[in-house]
């Protein structure tokens, strides 16, 4: 996992929390985190500036883990980090740190996606696309 | 891990799949998986009968993984079952099985969350109620 | 609007409130509102039996109105009742009333929402299906 | 409402859309049009540097209107504008603009949203706020 390895960063982005991100504890729903990621790992692949997916491979994510550090309130700037934790033939894991913009060495969570490209029409997994496998 | 162990099982409930929790891939979005374990979780909290969580003593998720096995669509209601995987003083593991009410054997997402209990005075961990370690 | 005439009913279901409805306000947040009538709407919609869209034709919102009567809390089963508050050649305006499932008396909120057909190649209107038309 | 008169403008923000906010028919879903006043509402209230709630008082959404102009992809960023079209003793009416922060020309919809001021222990209706009524 990224916190304890050397993983190469790929992509860093600042997200604005919102208020309905807030469940009734009145932090950060947990379930928000997962969104926060899915948010980066989209701008981060429109941002290698080729095709990622097309009509026929598409990435699924296979494989979600957060470790929640701290609880994030509102409002509040945070920094989306991902690394490349390891680079299969057709699967990514992406290491994930979610921290403050405020203030990055405030760590609201880390972890890692694993994500695996599959072709549509054979149901079976797909080589990483060329733009992918470069940027890693 | 519930999947690989014999974990006893806590709790089972049904959901039913909305539209918007479909996303523009047109399957029930990653995030969301996480949103029914919690309402699986909660409703599994609130049907022990006593308090599980008060003004000094709450739970927080320290950590979830979902392993994604197969999309899910709309309209579909789904099964969530929860396990005790382990069981702490602090803590609690959660097995989870995310499965099709149609078709039981059809199955969605497994994993795990830990909850912790803590102390909001201190800022440190607080036993599990003892309805909780009861129902465990 | 529905609460004031005597228009038809076309449809009512039930949906289960979820925790994560809630905001940090401990009460189902208002765009939750919109959520529980598209709900409804589609399957409505999904329950004509018909296409009430293709390739070439589909329905939008032109607008939406929301009354908001009382809090909505968690757990809670609501019902939304819709309407054909006015039938037109390419729109439907549809009211709708959100009340308690336990207490149908319990008023949580009315309304109304437009929606128009329209055809993805010209991008102007097109007339409602012919399944609507026959269900209003 | 704010689209055919002159009512005086309260308040500007900016906020990035995010990819979930689209729904399966790949646009920002009808839902998120109200969360994303939501947000800007209360931005605005934050920005005012004095209190418009409390332990006693505090607002909520008696009615929202929303017009919709024109479907939202992503990435964008969009332009929240609010307007006071109404103030009354007890009730505030936000007339609304969603445009393209990119070309605010660029109308996504309008309408307006009823706030009323109550008092939490006598359920009844509480003046606005000193602050808000200042700064409308």
């Amino acid at each position: 996992m990224s916190e304890t390895t050397q993983s190469p960063l790929l992509f860093r982005t600042e997200l604005a929390v919102r208020w309905r991100d807030l469940d009734a504890f009145n932090h950060v729903n947990n379930a928000m985190y997962l969104r926060y990621l899915e948010e980066a790992r989209l701008r981060w692949l429109e941002s290698l500036g080729e095709a990622w997916m097309d009509e026929h491979v598409a990435p699924v994510v296979a494989q979600a883990l957060v470790n929640f550090k701290r609880p994030i309130g509102w409002p509040e700037d945070v920094l989306v980090e991902l690394f490349a934790d390891r680079v299969g033939n057709a699967s990514l894991t992406l290491g994930h740190r979610i921290v403050s913009a405020q203030d990055p060495t405030r760590l609201y969570a880390d972890g890692h996606v694993v994500m695996v490209w599959f072709d549509k029409r054979s149901g079976g997994s797909a080589p990483l696309p060329a733009c992918v496998r470069a940027a890693c």
